[in-house]
C-alpha cells in the first residue's frame, strides 16, 4: 500500500512572513506553480489515484486542484475535511513575526513555534475566527459532535490528523484504493510523526518541503517501510535546506 | 425547497463549433468569466449551498470551482458523477458542423439534433474514446454495473439523468440540504423536462443559457412550484436569444 503526501505551496502570508494557522489565504503564484510542478512530477513517474483528501483550506484545495489538472483526473473524487487542516495558531493568526516578538516577547514565541505540547493563547471565543462562529466548520460541529479548536499545539494536531487517517483514510486504501493528500506543513508532520514513530523532540526537527510528493509504503497490516520524496534529488536537497534555513517560519505557517 | 442549476460558460469547442458531448474540454476564457459571473449573482442574491454536484467533465467542474471561488465556499463538499454529464454524442464528437453535413446530408444531421429519440451515430467500441475504454468511466462501471453509452438521444440522456436525481439529489434535498448542480445543456435540459413535465417537442425547444443560475422551487413532496433565471433580466433575455439563435448548435454541446 502507497499513501502520497503533497503540502501545499507558498501562501500570500507566508509571503508576507505573517501566523496564517486556521485563515483560508489562498497561494500565490509561486505556489500554484509548486502545485502544478508536482502534478507533473506523478504524472511523469507513472502515478495514479482513485481517491483524494485535501483540507477545508484553499490553499490545500487548490494544490490538489493544480495537481488534478496536470494529471488530467480533473473528475476524481475529492473528500475535504478540517481534519486536515493545518495547526491552529490561535490568536497568533495574522499577526507576523515581529509583532509577535513584540507582543509577547521573544523567548516566549521561541517555545510556541518549538515545542511539541504548548498551544499559542487561544483565539476569545467571540473572535469571528472562532471555527464554532464560522459556517464550514458550525456544520461539521453539528453532524459529528466535535470539539473545535481555539488554538492547538502540534499534539493536539496529532491528536485530530491521525484518529482521521486511521478511521477514513487507512480504510479506503484497505479497500484497494490509491490515495492522494494535499495537506499542511502540520497535518503533513501528524502523519510523519505517527507512521515512523517520532519522538516529540525528533518530530519538531522535521521539515515537509513544499510541493514535493512524498510517498510512504506501508505493508499490508498498515505498517512503515519506508518513504521516499519524488524528484529531481538535487531540487528536493536545496529545497529541504532552504525550509529548513526558514526554520520556525516554517514550522507555524 | 429550492435547487439551484447552472449551465457551464463556453467551452473551447463551442468557440470552434465542434459536436462535444463527453469529450473532455476546457472552458474558454469567455466561460470562465460566465462562471464567476454566475457565482457573483448568485452571492449578490444571498443564495448558500450544503452541497454540489457536478459531471465528470471539467468544463462544469471548472464552472463550479469558479463559482465557489466567488462565493468563497472552496469547502463545500462536490460530488462529481457520470450521471450529469453532457449528451454523448456518439461517432460526431470532434466533427464540425460542416463536415457532419457532407458525411452525412443535412437532414440527417438536423434530425439527429432535432429528435427527442434518435441517437447519433454510435462510436465503435473499439474506440478509444468509448467510455469503457477510459479510466473514469471503467472504474465507475465495475462498482455500479451501469451501461455506458456509445451515442445517446435526449431520451436516453433523461433516462440516466432523472434516477440519478431522484436516487441522490433530491434525497439530499430533502435532508435539508441546499444544493447546486453545474452542468451540461442536455443533462440540465433532462431535469427540466421531468421537473415541468414537458412533451417531447416542448423540451427539444428549451435553450438553456449558459451560465446563469436557473433557481427551481418545490413543494415538500418534490412537486414543481415555480422556476427564475437570476440576474439582470436584459442580459438574460439577451442571452437566451443568442442561444436560441445559436438553434442547433445550442442543442447539440
Amino acid at each position: 500500500m502507497k499513501l502520497v503526501l503533497v503540502r501545499h505551496g507558498e501562501s500570500i502570508w507566508n509571503k508576507e512572513n505573517l501566523f496564517t494557522g486556521w485563515t483560508d489565504v489562498d497561494l500565490s503564484e509561486t505556489g500554484e506553480k509548486e502545485a502544478a510542478d508536482a502534478g507533473r512530477t506523478l504524472l511523469e513517474q507513472g502515478y495514479d489515484f482513485d481517491l483524494c483528501y485535501t483540507s477545508y483550506l484553499k490553499r490545500a484545495i487548490h494544490t490538489l486542484d493544480h495537481i488534478l489538472e496536470e494529471m488530467d483526473r480533473c473528475w476524481l473524487p475529492v473528500v475535504k475535511t478540517w481534519k486536515l487542516n493545518e495547526r491552529h495558531y490561535g490568536a497568533l493568526q495574522g499577526l507576523n513575526k515581529s509583532e509577535t516578538a513584540l507582543k509577547y516577547g521573544e523567548e516566549q514565541v521561541k517555545i510556541w513555534r518549538r515545542s511539541f505540547d504548548i498551544a499559542p493563547p487561544f483565539l476569545e471565543e467571540t473572535d469571528p475566527r472562532n471555527p464554532a462562529l464560522q459556517e464550514q466548520y458550525r456544520q461539521e460541529k453539528s453532524q459529528s459532535g466535535d470539539i473545535l479548536p481555539l488554538g492547538e499545539s502540534l499534539k493536539d494536531t496529532i491528536e485530530r490528523v491521525v484518529p482521521y487517517y486511521n478511521d477514513v483514510i487507512l480504510k479506503s486504501m484497505k479497500e484497494g484504493k490509491r490515495v492522494l493528500v494535499a495537506a499542511h506543513g502540520n497535518s503533513i508532520r501528524a502523519l510523519v510523526q505517527y507512521f515512523e514513530n517520532l519522538k516529540p523532540e525528533e518530530i519538531v526537527d522535521v521539515n515537509i518541503p513544499t510541493g514535493i510528493p512524498l510517498v510512504y509504503e506501508f505493508d499490508e497490516a498498515g505498517k512503515f517501510i519506508k518513504k521516499e520524496y519524488l524528484g529531481d534529488p538535487e531540487a528536493i536537497k536545496s529545497k529541504m535546506e532552504k525550509v529548513a534555513a526558514q526554520g520556525s517560519a516554517s514550522k507555524t505557517s
